[in-house]
């Protein structure tokens, strides 16, 4: 799943670790700094892990950047990174950095900790429900942001959304992507969650049906509600089937975390993160009798979010 | 230095560890496999420790690569990985894939333990001697390697060597670059070193300047002796100042330890590697009082070198 757990000599104790690295989609280094931690500690998140231990920091420098570009950009990112690495309370220490022809940033999030402290994500129940920790649509944001400078682009989404609405939801998508899952990992304990992945690369549903192949029981996920940011759904929808936004298959990039969680203690989950953190939460599916399948019902009810930016 | 080391939570017990990842150098690619992971491993062996708890594998495939070409060579490099992380005793679980314009390769290494487990880098004494467990010259063999197919440049070289002698010397290149320092990271507990490093991208000088600048004591390195890979030393003379072999600074991938050891004790340890592995280690230096400076006596003795290549 979303990290991999290796029981250790030492008695009782498990290594928790991951390592995710990318390309850069937002053009503010230091948030792509932070996103990019954010993304990485996500997968322990996942896990019910909320301290980590340690981090290491993978950065691929452009050769095809000026000694200029190089010695602005590279120490924003990498403030980014380590300033998100001490929010969540841990500590950037090694790393390495090559030359590369594309940039790239990212890293590896490590933990040692007793089976209490992290959730295997393969224990939904029947009559669970799924939570989801923030909504969808980032990488149609950014995608629109980046049509304002190329005109046959924005012509296709123009009729449906203005400039404005771009520029705010990209805003929005940056802000999201570098939020922590850190306290969702927390009140997965307090509120008994039998299980998590984060939504990345292959969309909600792509990672729905992931977790659900991990269930122990004979169980499916059905989703009804997709919670997205307000405008993207209206602008994928206008792309034609180049997103699969509604169909769940648009990439996030350091989405929410999707957890299943016993239906009378979700309300009061979705309620603590939001007291704590100030953003919404979602109950957008149930757990029910099935053969590990995941899927989005054929009207999904889309639920439109602006989250406020701090 | 070459590993990270962060006290955990847990009484007493420490996170030992380190990435790297480079560019492919050899045209083989289970060998380069095998490198890559050998080289990622060796830094946890030059802080004495010998037992890697877990290992991600951090890939990068070229999207310039047809699908057969990647169908090929990717499945080799992860078994060349998978195999050597075999033979030291641990595992690849975890790691990621990325698609990427240069074909990457690398890992991370992770070890908890005690503090007994690992060696600090620092404790160098006067009195104490140098050993090196690997020669030099595998940089100077790979390129004269890539150069039997570039006449202008092997024309530079073809007075001093011949093809069979280029093409012996990057098989023992290979054979090295891929031999783990496992046994030597045994040995260093056993005879009481007092600090470590492995000898990589910034050549034996390098490495050797930024052990002695970790020192606690005031001491310095000087280094008599250069075992070199046969014929490596006349190729590289023959570049003029290309690759700083003689000088220190031709750089090595997987390169051997270079570690501080009692006077007393190193030949003990040179005779039990060589008995365990096969392999020659060599006393190159001494450590002296000094203002913890590392040079190369002005006339090196030049070790010949032919490893027996298993």
């Amino acid at each position: 799943m979303d990290s991999c757990v290796v029981p250790l000599r030492q008695g009782g104790l498990s290594l928790v670790q991951t390592t995710d690295f990318f390309y850069p989609l937002v053009d503010d280094p230091y948030m792509q700094g932070k996103i990019a931690c954010a993304n990485v500690l996500s997968d322990l998140y996942a896990m019910g892990v909320k301290t980590c231990d340690n981090m290491l920091m993978l950065l691929g420098v452009s050769n095809k950047m000026s000694d200029k570009e190089r010695d602005t950009v590279v120490p924003l990112i990498i403030r980014g990174f380590k300033d998100l690495a001490e929010e969540a309370g841990t500590m950037v220490q090694g790393g390495q950095t090559v030359l590369n022809p594309w940039v790239t940033i990212g890293g590896v999030a490590t933990t040692v900790c007793p089976p209490n402290e992290f959730i295997e994500p393969g224990n939904a129940v029947v009559g669970d429900v799924l939570v989801l920790t923030k909504p969808l649509g980032t990488q149609v944001a950014v995608n629109a942001h980046q049509w304002l400078d190329e005109p046959e682009r924005w012509n296709r989404i123009r009729l449906v959304v203005s400039e404005e609405d771009v520029e705010m939801s990209y805003q929005v998508s940056m802000f999201l992507m570098s939020k922590l899952n850190r306290t969702a990992a927390k009140l997965m304990h307090k509120y008994n969650a039998h299980g998590a992945t984060d939504i990345t690369g292959f969309g909600l549903l792509g990672h729905a049906k992931n977790l659900v192949q991990h269930q122990k029981n004979e169980v499916s996920f059905t989703i009804h509600n997709l919670p997205v940011i307000a405008k993207m759904a209206a602008v994928a929808k206008a792309c034609g089937n180049m997103f699969q936004l509604l169909q769940g298959y648009s990439a996030e990039t350091s989405g929410g975390l999707l957890i299943c969680l016993p239906r009378e203690q979700a309300a009061s989950f979705c309620k603590d993160i939001e007291s704590e953190d100030g953003l919404q939460s979602w109950i957008i599916g149930i757990v029910e009798k099935g053969q590990r399948k995941a899927r989005i019902i054929d009207k999904p009810r889309v639920i439109e979010v602006t989250p406020k930016i701090e």
